[in-house]
């Protein structure tokens, strides 16, 4: 084990990307190896092999690919969907707008369930729109990142049968059991729960969802992100061979490897990870309640853990909070959805921040949260 | 700057992930900084600028987007072809039937001009091409990695007018002038000439080409290679502005502007980089040729001087030489090339490597290569 450990910085508390640990900087760090050689075939392999483990999911296949989350859409609108194909996005937000969009780009016809603005679509509201039409997927964004609002995926799998999860925000930070669940198809990136540094598009298939796209007539609509391209290449690494399509990132996987690693292999359990992202949220939501203010999400039923959007005092904006918190060292964002955006904004609690209670992190956030929002009171009031 | 020192290693000289410097990699492992801060916004309105600085652009639209080299492609499909545009692609390899093969997945009718092994398209060749029908664009490989073999990139862009240079390979590695030889789509990655770790997709559009994107009447074929999407960010950042549509790979995105700051602002000129590669390439053939070794390259004119591919000596195969140099502490690569990979192999000498000579890369690939070329043959006389 080295020794190397990373510059000093502001603490990054953003729905990602987010803190990460010293060892898996220093994998990114490792100098590039070549990505046919006996050194790194394992580094994928490990991934591909412990990416299934943290989803609980015996056989999914997987694809690690160079590309940011949003690829992962990509991925299942080309491979997934064939023109004319009727999708139902079950849209919480702004991601559910641009799954939507992305869906169309390929030829879907997309009928979406809005959820207003912080609430999840509803049992019911789900129900209602599988009675009036057969559709071939139904999406839907585990946390929509613009809200911090968490979508109930095992209700959804279980109401649905074929299901699509955006879980780029979730994996690793909240509990996601594919198999269980009847996920077909969850879709994630390295830089949230996952603990690495972005550039990684994640996604998990089931073998339901690999036998649809074996059964598409059409070619699929892409070279990049096609599987026909990819299941070879990953199915080789696991089993140990290397082939070429295109030159994985070689740095990156090993980081992502090594998060994997600590995820999967450290003293915490997923389990325990799980319930130490609902401690943090907890926390975090408490001490912002203290102080008067209101969360995004309608209700904690569906406020995310691995994330918080917290509405802004009356009179207050974005550029009161947001740099105050950054000159103390702490690293929050502004809100991003098109209506409120201004009206709210958001912090991240994932990964190390949350596990390794040690760093003091959460303890540091909700200090500078409580100082910052009562100077800006107490300005108001002067 | 720090003192990071990266892990003893084996030396990498395949054509692409490349040796980087340390402090390229130490930028790869600085703490993820959130893509909307006002630190990370420089650098990457830095990497834009200077990408463009080194193709020799005074206004190339630049995309840095996260992803394999192979997405610079789609990237070109998706945006400048429409179904049933005609495009000529000059075949030197395996990558010029990896790209014909992307461009058909969006709909463009490819015609080919087939090198033969070893060799690239002439301007005779081209000429009658072109005068046999009209084409959208013009495609071709610079350097085909699996071959070796340089296209005349000045005499494409100065017949053609409009094209399409598939760069991955040869970026900062061979002279490239975008404007002054007419070049309107260089596409490349990160981990070749351009010196960082593999994971960015890196194309630079003329303003003809843009407007050609501009004026295409259906909608872009895909939704994360869109430019539609991608040019107000990278306008946004270049700016100074943060914009979001994915979440850009900081931590690449920061090693990549680290590179270029040494390429562009180093003690050695782009000119004096182009030499050196040169240079390091006559070295690395001339050993080769005096142990009585083959170049896959028909002539020294279409030679490559960022890597050699090289024909095995009679009885040898792959096996024999590569194991051997990698143990050795050199690795080099096999071919790539579906009929003849058997019969040769490559060495990269790219970036680091060649340009600071005091590492001493470049003897010792040459050493090591002539000792275990020896071995081999005195093994066979055995």
């Amino acid at each position: 084990m080295s020794t190397f450990k990373q510059e000093p910085h502001k603490l990054l508390v953003i729905p990602g990307p987010i803190e990460v640990t010293d060892e898996v900087l220093y994998a990114n760090a490792y100098p590039p190896v070549a990505h046919t050689s006996a050194e790194f075939i394992p580094v994928f392999g490990d991934s591909i092999r412990l990416t299934r483990e943290v989803l609980y999911s015996k056989d999914a296949q997987i694809f690690i690919i160079a590309g940011s989350g949003t690829l992962g859409w990509d991925q299942i609108a080309a491979n997934l969907v064939e023109a004319g194909d009727s999708v139902l996005v079950l849209n919480s937000g702004y991601f559910g707008d641009s799954f939507t969009e992305c869906l169309r780009a390929y030829g879907a016809h997309v009928d979406e369930v809005r959820a207003d603005f912080g609430h999840a679509v509803t049992q019911a509201q789900l129900e209602k729109a599988l009675s009036a039409k057969k559709y071939k997927l139904v999406a839907f964004t585990h946390v929509d990142t613009s809200t911090a609002v968490l979508s109930d995926a095992k209700m959804i799998g279980e109401t649905v049968k074929r299901v699509i999860s955006d879980a780029v925000c979730a994996a690793a930070s909240e509990e996601i059991r594919m198999d269980a669940w009847n996920l077909d198809v969850v879709m994630t990136a390295s830089q949230k729960g996952l603990g690495a540094p972005p550039g990684l598009s994640i996604l998990a298939a089931s073998r339901k969802a690999i036998a649809v796209f074996e059964k598409r007539t059409s070619p699929v609509a892409g070279f990049y992100a096609s599987w026909k391209k990819w299941i070879p290449i990953m199915n080789a690494y696991e089993a140990g061979k290397p082939m070429y399509f295109a030159t994985p990132p070689v740095n990156l996987v090993r980081a992502y490897r090594q998060s994997l690693l600590e995820i999967t292999g450290g003293p915490v359990s997923l389990e325990e990870r799980f319930a130490l992202h609902r401690e943090a949220a907890e926390r975090v939501k408490a001490a912002a309640t203290k102080l008067g203010l209101k969360m995004v999400p309608a209700s904690p039923s569906v406020a995310a853990n691995g994330m918080s959007a917290i509405y802004l005092p009356d009179g207050v904006g974005v550029a009161d909070i947001v740099p105050r918190m950054a000159a103390r060292g702490v690293v929050v964002t502004g809100g991003l959805h098109k209506d409120t955006k201004d009206k709210y904004f958001r912090i991240g609690h994932m990964g190390t921040t949350v596990v390794n209670k040690q760093r003091g992190d959460i303890d540091k956030v909700i200090a500078v949260l409580t100082d910052v929002v009562n100077e800006v009171k107490h300005k108001q009031n002067a």
